[in-house]
């Protein structure tokens, strides 16, 4: 495939995409097929000669949308939402062609530089304290990392590599195993400090656990890995207050901020902490400006050695919605769950089960766990919109979460009257067969 | 953007990434910004209200390409190649609209079971040992993971937990941190054991490692991540053999196979190590097909929860060239790597300092260390070709590696020319000092 080939068959993937995406409400958002469906549909190796493009694109349709789960579908209400947004699909384009492996200042300088800047563009709009950013002279600053379970682990590396040189410098004789069986990682109930907890979207409060952090010289990492985008509207800025008080703090643009995957902001007060634990020097990889202090190498900031040029993502995003849409967009999410909520708490026969603040309603029928598993059991069944449950106090709970770009209060109402009318059957055949038993 | 503006803006782009490509070797090579340069060119903060996509796609070229070091150039012989290919880039645009989130089946079936089916067409490409792959119900298999650093790590942490485990069944009185102080990882001179070094892609020998490891009961992890491509063509593949040893297999074909990054590939003989160091299941993860064993969850197989409909690269790739053309992509690039090594061999005054087996030829002036790094300093100063060095045996040596998709013979000559009339200037103004001095 040379250059006018992809000009062709490129410009049919945009209208492929596109169709797909407004298509999107017309395709069952769960899908029928069964384990081990995909591998009787395709060859048990690869071909020796060439197939062409059209043979693959219909092969996309007839194998692979089949077992795709729509998660960009307005009937989409499981997890949480992934980010999809036109100007970071364009963005990766461009990065795809631009194709550069970014571990170092000196392996384009630009990958690096618009990380940096976009990483503070992003903390000036959380309103993030003075001391994460990196600025001209900063000591802190940010980095795209993967995943929250990544910057989670970079973090608790960090904080283990710091800990152990503190103890070792105060006591030479130690070694690193005795250190490691006395460290502890404390955690709260759903998981590190969390803003907005995957189950039930609860906060922790930070201006309680950060001071006696700070007093005990205990490493705070704060994750928002979901809540962290609606920080960017003042309403919402509240809940990440004591942030101040953290040394490393994250969340994923790519959940909620339009940011397609992956795009995990994780920023530090002090990049000392990660370049001490990660720093890897072979030869190969030493350039000139590398003693300067100008500059960064991303590198020793992360696991892994190679990354994408992933801040084009959020500089796409960021221009093309403007602080303004992307608040826009927040507010929208909040305002549709709320409407949920409004739907479920009118009606009797249901409950809220945890505090509506951002996009995600857990609710349940009054009842049995039984109950409402058999609930869930009906509404994925059916196809028609797709949840999942989670476990709060003991108790099974269905989440609604706000996830599609594309959902609108139609689209809510239409899922609050299919659930309703699913546990009127429900109920009805329950009292059905109460009443054979009576 | 809607839809319609999308259809309009990616044809763009798709245009923009063919011209990119197709004109970058008319782009110099490495550039010439400064640290610190792209900080003044754009605002301290991000816009209130949206930019256009005209002025965003003027500043990529005004901002963005002035600092981008051009990975794809035929000029460009650094590190190692990172993977170009235009049927990569339809596949990940594809990726990019479907936007699935594939941390179990239930998350997007297809997403997984291209995944698992996609391995096992790799894993036969390069004849790796039955116990590899998956099949319909084999105990192995295979997963794509970011780099070969989360391999790597992903194998440690399943060896550390398999033989904690083990010593805590004999000695139940064993705590963890007695048993950590007490493991260790073997490494070789270049870093696990490494089919491929990045300094100058020597090989261990896997047939005297592999049945110690077997005998003693060690984890034997084997990392090719650049080498690894190479053994898709029959002629290279005994550089692999006692791999039947190994536990863990890994090769990164986002370095070499044209499936751009991030894909790098792992296969495990005993799935169980993996999922039984990483499972997480929390209620919303769960599904009903979880019990089966029919299924793979690949969130116990790595790091991060989050994961991307990756294979649809590999899919692309491998059916648009076809096994055939991936082979003749691996030998172009080893014959141009043996034309550079004649090169150097016809010339006295330079020596080449490590076999050359695949696409690097590692050389050096023969004279001191000082004297190549002033030849290198030279060449990367004049900015026509780009090199890094490595140290091998204490010595500081060049490193001139294939890289590109787009490079000839005839770029392999104009650098080779080029090198040495640097060469010649360098040794001529050395002589010019010796002589004042004397």
């Amino acid at each position: 495939m040379n250059a006018s080939d992809f000009r062709r068959r490129g410009k049919e993937m945009v209208d492929y995409m596109a169709d797909y995406l407004e298509g999107i409400e017309g395709r069952q958002v769960y899908p029928d097929v069964q384990p081990g469906y995909l591998r009787p549909l395709i060859p048990a190796t690869a071909p020796q000669e060439p197939d062409t493009f059209e043979d693959i694109l219909q092969d996309v349709e007839k194998i692979i949308m089949p077992g795709v789960t729509h998660w960009h579908s307005p009937y989409f209400f499981a997890y949480f939402p992934t980010a999809s947004s036109y100007p970071a699909m364009l963005a990766d384009m461009l990065c795809g062609a631009i194709g550069c492996i970014g571990f170092s200042w000196a392996a384009s300088p630009a990958c690096t530089e618009l990380e940096t800047v976009m990483m503070d563009w992003l903390g000036k709009m959380l309103q993030l304290p003075e001391a994460f950013l990196a600025g001209e002279a900063g000591e802190g600053g940010g980095v795209i990392q993967g995943s929250a379970s990544e910057a989670t682990l970079v973090a608790l590396l960090a904080a283990r590599t710091k800990v152990t040189r503190r103890l070792q410098a105060a006591s030479p004789g130690l070694t690193q195993g005795a250190v490691l069986e006395k460290l502890v990682a404390y955690a709260s109930d759903q998981v590190v400090a969390t803003l907005g907890t995957t189950s039930c979207c609860s906060f922790d409060n930070l201006l309680e656990v950060g001071p006696i952090c700070h007093e005990e010289d205990i490493w705070l990492h704060v994750d928002a890995a979901y809540a962290g985008s609606a920080f960017i509207c003042p309403e919402f800025r509240h809940l990440l207050n004591g942030v101040e008080f953290a040394d490393s703090f994250n969340f994923n643009p790519h959940k909620w901020l339009l940011v397609n995957f992956d795009c995990s902001a994780m920023w530090v007060k002090r990049r000392t902490d990660l370049t001490g634990a990660f720093k890897l020097d072979p030869v190969y990889l030493k350039h000139s400006h590398q003693g300067s202090g100008l500059i960064t190498d991303y590198r020793h900031w992360q696991l892994p050695l190679g990354r994408r040029f992933r801040s084009l993502k959020m500089w796409f995003v960021f221009r093309m919605y403007g602080v303004k849409g992307l608040q826009a967009y927040i507010r929208k999410h909040v305002q549709l769950s709320h409407e949920f909520e409004a739907f479920v708490l009118q009606d009797p026969r249901f409950e809220v089960c945890a505090e509506v603040t951002l996009g995600l309603v857990c609710f349940r029928l009054k009842g049995s766990d039984g109950l409402n598993e058999a609930l869930l059991e009906r509404i994925n069944s059916a196809r028609k919109i797709h949840l999942v449950p989670c476990r709060l106090r003991g108790q099974f709970v269905l989440r609604f979460a706000i996830c599609s770009r594309k959902v609108e209060s139609g689209h809510v109402r239409l899922a609050w009257e299919h659930i309703r009318g699913l546990a009127a059957e429900l109920l009805a055949a329950e009292e059905g067969k109460a009443e054979i038993k009576s």
